[in-house]
């Protein structure tokens, strides 16, 4: 059920609304928009008397959702999402391309450092790095943990770049949100919903990866899993999904990107890192994202991918990340979009051409 | 690595090469055998040094194992593991089939205790029911929890059955790990690796399901994740995976019953419920799950499954759980395996037959 | 559309009714049941006027049939179909179950006799064996040709088995029509509808392979174009389909048995050899068809299978095939259903295992 | 086997290995390149004796390739095969895309002039259009038959655009290869080998569409087909592939371009319109197949896709195509290629654009 209030209603009539919504059991939602405010409401098994609710002051109408998701579809909020970070003019959603980089693992501070400054000459706003890695095997690299999480708020500190990390379970998450900037939930969490509420809990914009097997509409409700629990900075993650495809390490569904935009207000990006499991596929698929329209990229840059820990098969160098923001950056312009520069991307470029 | 000690090792010596182990800074993992005990090696990301070990007392071999996963391997156990529950005939491995019935979701103490009377008269000797729901929707049923936990800890008196039931979290885990007999972690937690761990550190059975997009290599490396932190005692459950076939929900894989049987010793059962979310698809796909190899069963029963809360349309009533153990019973037979008898089988079934 | 007949309508109303309705310019099928024939009509784009239909002499009715397929639907014929075979008592549907076996390909006559003799004496009444071979790669053995339909022709008037083979195109088909008892159509030509529709113009019983990736709706709309050309002689077979799977060449999907079965009168068979792609595999999946309820096997046998030009890794030997045929027996008997007996088939089960 | 010629080899040279080849029982497959020609052998089942020919006047060396695919191959023909059409500028492969447009079925020749004259004012060079169409109903549309060849030939003639139409079986591919510039196969016909071998017989180009649950391997292997009977000239692409996901028709690989560029010189096209099934996700899918590097795209117009007798779902409307080839265009430069300008392009984009 969805509340949409009068274009002019006051803040005092939204949040009586709220309190009267909450007053039935209910959860409310209010959710601004450009020019109106919705008021979503969750909690409800049955159907909720709608009756009392359009008598409210400042009420214009109030509908029925039929979808399964609520808060996170357009119906409920039409305009795109913006995430925002204080004091900085990143932004993830809107026409400015979010680019997220750096190594698959939090390795050491000098890796940290060394890779955070190529990426940020390149002009990536967001670095990101593993603390905490999900493993296939118990007996695999597992990451730093917490050294990881202060190496990487040094990074913050440095080099300006807010920093996007994974929280792997209850314990990582309440670190994570206390170090990062952007909380990740990995794919082989999409459906841990226990961990989604925890998150949801945070004030802290999360990036939802989808499921190897995620449908959109399981992708969707795992980010409704989310917002429903209050936080609304939600961003969701195409990273290659599972099938007999043999050539890439996963088959990027690109087409993911125009179906959540049309059902979502929420922002989503591409990992082609993750997506094809190959170096030499990054770029084109990096290029592909870009041009079907994600609002931003999260891509694995290592320099020194043969030693990497982690993922280093399909960890890109400094040099190829250059090119990569350079290549986007025209494309999104077709698009009307923009990827931020870096500095002295001209030279870094024609570096690598003349290589 | 796994150390071979032999046949006439003492239990003096056993220990003492564990602690020897525990020393070097591994992890040791004594695994009785019919006819010798295998210690695992787990901990070392290099290479062990072997050659001290060899030298202990009542060691006979120390060999490398060269597969991803050790201790859920045939190379460290080469028996089937069977498990038991103390103070009952309940087996989970070996010739005779462990069958778990009950319902989606605990409802109600009435429920609970028609549907349980019903079941183990039919001849199951496990209880299956939800009391921590894992939902695609944030909105749907999630469960009755502790109070589920407590009504299926007064069946267990009454009825004599073993209860089976999923821990969604860390949380849910603990609760589950005092109530129940064995702790179900569920598909979408397959690869929970921070939950698997949590799993293995309880000294209860844990029934692992296989994620919906897991290959065999991911399935067992998940087990081994349990295993790793002590406990050997995990049931493997396949459930059905995810493809484009949509005549029903899941695509239910029973060539990975053979193929887990090759590859370890760890028992294996299906859940023909999930596997294909139709209740008319449950007694073929039963059968066949017992002809294939599997080492039991664990399905949905409700006596009204069109009023249930969760998974009504793929839950059968008890009438067809009577014709399913009967029918069952033969093919077990075919196997040189058997299925527990229930009270009144063959008058019920007859009663089935004659509808 | 569908006409059905009164029960006491005289093959000479049912042949003035199909007389009418080709007059309309539309295609009549008709299909006598136990009770009653009815009369399918195709060849319409839009809506058949039933106005004059429902008054000619024999009509009970006129139905409109909702599914995209209508000669394979129990809407149209209710009773399972069952093929006979003139001079023998090999049938395919019904409660005997139909069991082919023989090589993946004809070598030679010496090699095809071999084979022959043992699988007739473990009760095979059918004998498969491929003569063209579609092989993914053109330099691989693409077969025999005619010579091996010319060899099969022998094992027929041999052992009195009836010939399985499969035909790759319209050439073939005309030559495998001729010698061949059955039209094997292959997965990877299951929507070659040209060939499919040829198929349909012969006499002969087809068995139509369920394709790598077709959903029941397409598998049972490539049945309905060869019923669609007035062959409704048409033996389904589920022979495994892609997925991610990688411990099975392929992922049987068993659950289409009971699916097919509801949806149609026609008889579907399970063929574990391809299904699995592992020798080792298809002994407990042969046991799991017949459990689920499929109306006969084929399966590859090879008595040297290591030599095999093709497909040697997923042919069991005939030995194995002895086990196969007592073990399936056995389950048969517990769907009230039969297997036919080999000669001795005690004693080489017995030596079988004595091994 | 590949032998490799000397840059100074001479044409009698070349013909005399060719015949030296042929006359040991082989077949030979001269390949001209930039620098040298290469010869490949196929026909062999084991070994060649390299000794003999590696003596021949002009050869550099010879040498094994040990991949299943020899023609298709970069071993054996390092440069971008790029295909030509004679009396035109048209080409497929190279830095030039091929820009393929037209309706799903030709259904009259008003139907198909209409369309004709709207994608070549646009930019596109080749038109497509359906004659023989593979339906999965039998009682669906099945196309024109000869008569759509006949439109399609004067739609060359008219418009100066080269035709590109399906042969869906050998009786149609004796007509389109008549009609047509370009034959296509079909993704159902993909393992279709007989159809591949006679596809390879013609001299026309062939148009090999990418099965729905096709390998890589196997789809290069379905081009070798064709290659080994001699037509070199085959243009590969990518219309999606079958998986779980249900926002899209089928789910669109682009990976699968950079993969197939890095192993084989031929070209590789994407097909948006059967890649997505839905028209509003053709544009954004266009632009990412441009990005991702493909050599062209072959793309469904319709200017009344609500009344098209068949895929109307997923054809674009002549106005959307305008933007198509506006995007594409500029996207193309980022790769430093072009796509072929249409008349009156910025006005009728500036036309679309005010809508």
């Amino acid at each position: 059920m969805l509340v949409v209030m009068k274009a002019q209603a006051t803040p005092e009539e939204i949040k009586a609304v709220c309190e009267h919504i909450e007053g039935l059991g209910y959860r409310a939602h209010p959710l601004p928009g450009a020019q109106r405010t919705a008021i979503g409401i969750t909690g409800n098994q049955g159907e909720v008397d709608r009756g009392n609710i359009e008598e409210l002051a400042g009420v214009a109408e109030v509908i029925r959702v039929s979808k399964p998701y609520k808060l996170v579809s357009r119906d409920v909020k039409d305009e795109d999402t913006v995430i925002r970070f204080a004091g900085t003019d990143a932004t993830i959603g809107g026409a400015k391309l979010a680019m997220i980089a750096g190594p698959c693992s939090i390795e050491s501070r000098e890796q940290a450092f060394t890779i955070a400054e190529q990426v940020a000459a390149a002009g990536a706003q967001f670095f990101r790095g593993g603390a905490y890695k999900p493993r296939t095997s118990p007996y695999a690299f597992q990451g730093l943990g917490e050294e990881a999480l202060k190496i990487m708020a040094e990074v913050r500190e440095r080099f300006g770049l807010r920093i996007v990390t994974e929280a792997i379970d209850h314990e990582a998450l309440e670190l994570v949100a206390e170090y990062a900037d952007v909380i990740q939930i990995g794919a082989r969490n999409m459906q841990n919903f226990s961990l989604l509420k925890a998150a949801g809990r945070k004030r802290k914009p999360v990036l939802l990866k989808r499921g190897l097997a995620a449908t959109l509409e399981e992708f969707l409700m795992a980010a409704e899993y989310i917002m429903s629990e209050g936080n609304y900075e939600v961003i969701l993650c195409e990273r290659g999904v599972r099938t007999f495809a043999d050539h890439t390490r996963n088959t990027l569904d690109l087409s993911i990107v125009p179906a959540v935009q049309r059902e979502s207000h929420l922002p989503i990006l591409v990992d082609p890192s993750h997506g094809t499991g190959k170096r030499n596929k990054v770029l084109p698929l990096a290029r592909a994202a870009v041009a079907v329209g994600a609002d931003g990229l999260i891509v694995e840059v290592h320099h020194q991918p043969d030693k990497a820990l982690s993922d280093g098969m399909q960890s890109i160098v400094p040099e190829q990340f250059v090119q990569l923001m350079d290549e986007c950056s025209q494309i999104a312009t077709v698009l009307h979009r923009s990827v931020p520069r870096g500095i002295h991307v001209s030279e870094s470029a024609a570096a690598v051409s003349a290589r």
